[in-house]
């Protein structure tokens, strides 16, 4: 990653951390954009800037930076909506949908980032892609024992999948929900609407990656510095 | 139970146990009715009268009682196809379509049952309704930090959501999958197919006790000592 790429997270970070209002309820994403907001917000925290806000964590890497930088966490069951959530994607199409599931934090994070009023989506230009899954495969999460026929249902739609293999785990990466990731990877464009729902209807299938009609906003961090934002 | 329902699972047991041939790849269900199939095909397996025989368990339970009878274990990723299933509902309607969970096994019922072509249900006359959830609560299998929004999605649908509770543990039951069932009560007759739907697309969810479209051969064990069976 170059230092240009740094400098697109940080400002994309810091400029979704200034939206953000006192006693605001935050949607709290995974992963080294979602990082930096978290960073940002946490010095307008420590400055006395903004008090009171509280954030539900999509991952335990969310909640430790939470407690670092003073953000209280809560949870879906204490809060009925969240006001503002903000994530990074691997992949964010020009209709503003994603790939996510990098880091296999998908499932957690789509539960959040769909109770969001606003989800901002948080990414450098190098994630901007005219079709989805052009550059990464689709992460699917299973239960172990279809791992089988879901492969069988990823081929019938056309991509090829692959189990994802742990490092520094023997076998397959094992999820937060105890659970297996296959990488679905397309090789050519496909119809979202339509793997989202063949896939959701094959059965051992607890969720995937593509987060369709959920970004309310993205921040693009550019190389020369500015950043863009988009709304739907 | 009475001494009647008992003879009605076992005479549906025999009946199907009488239609599995030499060498068929089977998927075992869960619950008093399967396992009064299991041990019938395992009294055709000690006579001799067939052999060769496998099956994919839907649950602990059923391999023990498999590993009993002398049925051979597989798994999904061993066989392609299973020749034919069967398994108990707690309610069926005439168009064949089920309510499963009771016994929280459904998830993995469904992804063995999925891939069978031939599934057949096996009940007695007190299964039978005239729609579907007029008796039972539909189980949901969830993700337990989404249980909240999940809870929300089912009273959006009409029904009133309640976390099974655990005996002989404390807290909510706790999945094969390490997940959480909420039981949707449902007060009046409901649209099925938009049911399984908005479950399905609800982060969260892994699956839940609608098995629509699935069964092909009914076996319905009667008051009077009869078996009727109904095929799709």
């Amino acid at each position: 990653m170059g230092s240009s790429q740094d400098e697109a997270k940080r400002i994309v970070g810091q400029r979704v951390a200034s939206w953000i209002e006192n006693g605001m309820v935050l949607g709290l994403g995974t992963g080294s954009t979602a990082a930096r907001a978290i960073e940002a917000l946490g010095a307008r925290i420590a400055s006395g800037e903004i008090t009171n806000v509280c954030g539900v964590a999509t991952s335990f890497a969310a909640e430790q930076l939470a407690r670092r930088y003073g953000i209280r966490l809560t949870s879906l069951d204490e809060v009925s909506e969240i006001d503002l959530a903000f994530d990074g994607a691997d992949e964010v199409d020009p209709a503003m949908d994603l790939i996510k599931g990098r880091g296999a934090a998908q499932t957690r994070e789509k539960i959040v980032e769909s109770q969001a009023r606003r989800f901002v989506v948080l990414v450098d230009e190098s994630k901007l892609v005219d079709n989805l899954g052009s550059r990464m495969p689709l992460p699917v999460e299973v239960v172990p024992m279809s791992v089988r026929p879901v492969m069988d249902a990823i081929r019938s739609l056309g991509a090829v999948p692959e189990i994802r293999m742990g490092q520094k785990k023997d076998g397959p990466v094992v999820s937060d929900q105890g659970l297996w990731i296959v990488d679905a990877t397309f090789q050519e464009p496909f119809d979202s609407a339509h793997v989202n729902n063949v896939l959701l209807h094959t059965p051992g299938v607890l969720d995937h990656g593509l987060f369709l009609g959920l970004a309310t906003d993205l921040l693009v961090g550019r190389a020369d510095g500015n950043v863009t934002h988009q709304t739907r």
